[in-house]
């Protein structure tokens, strides 16, 4: 993929300078120095030669086939100049100029034409206001950064040139390999998700890292990389989280969901591995991209200092992971080969006068010990400590392991050596324990998702026409929301049970309706302009007789009436009390990038005050239904705590399924919520007790 | 303090050996390169010279006056050798031999006898099994470390030998200076509470560092560092916290105490800034010891790329820091100075391009500017990054400002200048921006800490004899439990309001006693056995009337006599039924450490399924009981949602701060709980509506 553009042989710079150190004159340079390049014509219209290579004046003057045209122009002439490399048959742009969407205004402009001139001669295009692209395993520099870091097998796409600048600098410092480095730039053309698709299919590629501040199709960003994901690590580090709180929100669900939490949902769909800083970024590279995964959360720590080991597994603890339990053999082994004041159950003291070989005789026992899933081996430089031969030793014990085996040697210079050995040969270390086994964790829970259960979303038989009808009559009355009746309309229609119930403008309705279901009854407020009806008087609970219903209908008009003078008032909802039961809520919010986001919460206060609510993206699984209930703090209470018997959990994941299943049929419901749903004991169903809808104005 | 130990000029090394790069060999050459010391003489009985210098065989043969010695000889010859070294009138030894407690069973004994004889003749003693001391300000290396670290400020203890040595080599690596490392082994006779005081006195230690697996002396502990943290910062490494979840439990407040929450206790009271891993430490420590601490929590970014400028804002959000708002006179300085496409709003970026002069510009204006608390750095190496430079500008701009400035230059080579440049003239820098904006959070908690308002215990006129009495009459009996109405009776004397009740062995007695208090009334059962009365249905609540009486005390009798058959029921409690209100939970747990901490929990559900509590050390003041009901996730169920009237804040605390009070009082109270407290609306006061304590048998 992208064959022009990772792997030219032909390249024309345009905009290549006759003085050192200018951009247009660095990428030139670059290329010329990348040994599978066969030719770099530089194109300037004011010289004759650049460093001794002939120029040519325009692109329009190229002769032959050029794979790559990488721009260094001003931008104002770069679509321009992108046009005419179309008309030559150039597939490939790397458009390094900046001055485009970044800038805003003209910019923009600027930007949206060249996108229409790449379209136009199917142009893959990267950038524009951007550092370039690095194919390190082919040794191309199609980039103004200074050098090819060393080669290996991340590939890393960055929406920050300055950040990947710096990354190259770190990685070249401490020897981490890259297969290749594309800066992203403004992704006029070519986006984080066409990247993703380039890498995976990329041999050299192990693991794929991204430094990113937005993502531009995010629902084929997450259904691709949860492709992806199966066959190679993917590690993000997603900036501008702190955007989230600024989200607008107008209703519960609303309030609580925001950007970060679509972004958090998308990632744990799709495998994504998630990164807070670029030092996590590359603790985790180094850890997926050259060790196999734990098949579990057992650790094994393997130390020559008490003080460390026991900061290993207070780690293990605060990530939630095990610490492996040996089996007597394996202690037993232990205890016979290691001198008497060695610790022999987790965390493995070899003592601080350990050679070499008591390290490896520890290490073979631990990763032979089937209750072990992970090893750490931690090493302060003691005075007998040989840190260069512990890690000679820990390379060769390693070698062919099926477990990982993550490293953390504690040290400056002492142990710098033992360090550069281990990376060498593909042993992660790291500066302190606690960062080794972090990623252990981020290992476990990336097999963990590769080893979930097979994603099977389940259809329920529904009546989509039903649905259709109600929302087209809502539209045609030029409303967005969708009040209580009609919103369980639509509930029944996708098999929610709702109470008996009906929408009556005076006492008289309501009493005579009141009669045909029975006493106790509900009765609430209906205006399309009340959202939160319990807040302005309009909900009365358990009312008992005629009598009682029509004191109850009648002061509510006028309590409402006062309070919100100008909400339209249908009249009031009559409707059956369902006894008992708990209340949850579930609502749905549509995220501008990743679609329909579901929230299932406790209702009441645990939403309110607590904020305890779980969100996952549509589709839904029942498997992933009943982990959203698992996820809120407040599970127990759907469980059963001192002697409850425990909720209708089946109801509440079916419930969620059967909302998953609505939005995806109709993706114009901006946003809904149930609130609440009453679930009554195991088997006993659920109930839609209140509904609203909020659609968008799109076409069905 | 310790000045023999820590300032000698004649040094006896007993154990110093012929043998190059023994430890007793190490020890002795470290000391004769160290300047300030005058005369090293070693002791061996088997060596005429060591090194050329004139070899004495037995302590017994020093002449003249020794300030310290070094003892390396086998464990079971030191405390002899003390012995001799005390009637010589030694007064500081440090014991590196290894073999006492940290062997077990002989060793134990070993290390009793050497404590034994230190008291006797009034020995300053580190160790044993220890690394020695470094006292880096004048020069002296008393031990086996290879070199002493560069010269600075941070004063370290630590009680792993090898996690010291690690720490220096790191030290050594990136230029981190101290003033003096102890290394303090097992803590026989010195401990960190000693070391605590030496490091405050000392004026060349800015920074307290230590890492400490235990504390011995919790309550000493705590006081000293709470005045000690007044004037300089202390940062612990506390490991072994996983240690924690193992602590048996006996009751509600016991299970969800544990020695990890008192350490947390005891460092949030004492100011201690406790530090997850090494590297936080040396973070911290570069933070603290270099840079005046911010007066709030508003953070300046400036940085010369967007991407790792989003990152440092990204953390502040997660960090609880603000982002400063410049004031339109800042913001038109910045725009009419720095060039157009740069972003003159926070984070201020100062553009690719950006040479030193205009980080320079920036950081004036920012450093300038009221709203801003401190200052956060970030530079990445582009095309036109002078880092040296702007290292040197940024030294220059910060200096003398009382507003603290923290670096991130990320990157490798291209930025190590600079950051050597930064480290020599004291601004701290950071591989990422988030670890420089984790310190920046760090300091202001310490700042708000240092600012906190007064500590005033309130004491309440109270019945002190009346207790007394209780807990004597109980010990008599021989029962460490107290029961529901001793219990009250207790809790009465120190001023709670407890519901009218009486102790009733029959239906009829409890019918006459529950018509002087009128009904509705609650019963419930009255057993020394019985920890959780409605488990084993033991409390009925609103009995209305005689009869309901009646029914429910012989029902009652029935069941919990079939529930728990072996239980010694002395009847029941008939008590006033308080209506309304809500129901929270005290509770007092005695650590063995650090003494008594008082738990607040929102009742029921909450602090059974959410464990929303919060904990503090007695003594409590008013506002540290009010940080504890605010501290919780459900305080704003107290507060009052939707439209409810807040409930009785001060009268909780009140509660809490009496509870405080008894608990000083009366020591030897090991766990009690009121559960539940009823609370009344505002200004409605609480009822202890249930109670219980458990006594240990130590003498009054």
């Amino acid at each position: 993929m992208y064959e022009a553009i990772l792997k030219p042989r032909r390249v024309a710079v345009v905009g290549a300078s006759t003085e050192e150190g200018k951009v247009g004159r660095v990428v030139f340079d670059n290329l010329r120095r990348s040994p599978s390049i066969d030719e770099v014509i530089p194109v300037n219209p004011k010289a004759a030669e650049i460093a001794g290579v002939p120029a040519v004046a325009s692109v329009d003057q190229l002769d032959g086939a050029v794979d790559l045209a990488i721009i260094c122009v001003p931008a104002k002439l770069v679509p321009s100049v992108v046009d005419v490399c179309g008309r030559k048959g150039i597939r490939g742009v790397i458009v390094i100029s900046a001055g485009f969407k970044e800038v805003g205004g003209e910019g923009k402009v600027l930007e949206a034409e060249l996108r229409r001139v790449c379209h136009t001669h199917r142009i893959d295009m990267i950038g524009p206001n951007c550092l370039g692209v690095l194919n390190v395993t082919d040794g191309i520099n199609a980039s103004f950064a200074t050098r090819l870091p060393p080669v290996g097998h991340i590939g890393l796409m960055s929406q920050s040139g300055a950040l990947a600048t710096a990354l190259l600098d770190i990685a070249e410092d401490q020897n981490i390999g890259f297969s290749v480095v594309v800066s992203v730039g403004n992704k006029a053309v070519i986006d984080e998700t066409d990247l993703l698709r380039a890498f995976t299919e990329d041999d050299e590629t192990r693991v794929i890292a991204a430094y990113l501040e937005d993502i531009t199709r995010g629902e084929d960003f997450v259904l691709l990389a949860e492709k992806a994901a199966r066959s190679k690590p993917i590690i993000v580090i997603k900036s501008g989280t702190s955007q989230a709180g600024a989200v607008a929100a107008s209703s519960h669900t609303g309030s609580i969901a925001g950007a970060e939490v679509a972004y958090e949902c998308a990632f744990a769909r799709s495998g994504i591995i998630r990164a807070e800083s670029v030092e996590q970024m590359f603790d985790y590279a180094l850890a997926f991209g050259n060790q196999p995964l734990p098949s579990g959360r057992r650790v094994a720590v393997i130390t020559n200092a008490g003080g460390p080991g026991i900061m290993a597994v207070d780690a293990c603890e605060r990530e939630s992971l095990g610490l492996a339990e040996f089996a007597d053999g394996t202690r037993g082994y232990l205890t016979e080969n290691l001198p008497a004041a060695a610790n022999t159950a987790n965390p493995v003291d070899v003592l601080g006068d350990a050679p070499a070989a008591r390290y490896e005789l520890a290490l073979r026992a631990v990763l032979g010990e089937p209750g072990v899933d992970a090893v750490v081996v931690v090493l302060t430089p003691q005075a007998m400590t040989d840190a260069d031969a512990t890690a000679r030793a820990i390379i060769e014990t390693a070698a062919g392991s099926t477990k990982p085996v993550l490293c953390s040697f504690v040290g400056g210079q002492k142990v710098a050596g033992g360090i550069a050995t281990l990376r060498e040969h593909d042993i992660p270390t790291y500066p302190t324990p606690e960062r080794a086994v972090h990623c252990v964790r981020a290992m476990s829970e990336y097999h963990e998702w590769l080893n979930r259960p097979p994603r099977v979303v389940k259809r329920f038989p529904v009546n989509r026409y039903k649905v259709e009808r109600v929302i087209k009559v809502a539209l045609r009355k030029g409303t967005a929301e969708i009040g209580e009746e009609d919103a369980k309309k639509i509930l029944r229609a996708y098999g929610f049970d709702t109470p008996h119930g009906a929408l009556c403008r005076t006492p008289d309705e309501a009493v005579e309706f009141a009669r045909t279901i029975g006493y106790p009854v509900v009765l609430k407020i209906a205006s399309p302009d009340i959202l939160h009806k319990s807040d302005v008087g309009g909900v009365k609970l358990s009312l008992p007789d005629d009598e009682a219903l029509r004191d109850a209908f009648e002061l509510m008009m006028l309590r409402v009436g006062k309070r919100q003078p100008k909400a339209h008032i249908l009249g009031a909802f009559v409707q059956e009390m369902i006894a008992g039961g708990k209340e949850v809520i579930l609502g749905v919010n549509r995220d501008p990038q990743f679609g329909h986001m579901v929230m299932f919460g406790m209702g009441g206060v645990y939403v309110e005050v607590l904020k305890d609510v779980a969100f996952h993206l549509a589709p839904i699984t029942k498997d992933e239904a009943l982990e959203m209930l698992v996820g809120t703090k407040t599970y127990a209470l759907l469980a059963g705590v001192r002697g409850e018997r425990p909720v209708d959990i089946d109801a509440i994941a079916e419930s969620i399924q059967r909302l998953s299943q609505l939005v995806v049929d109709f993706p114009n419901i901006e946003e809904m919520d149930i609130n609440p749903l009453k679930v009554g004991a195991a088997g006993g169903g659920a109930w839609a007790v209140d509904a609203r809808f909020r659609i968008s104005e799109e076409q069905l």
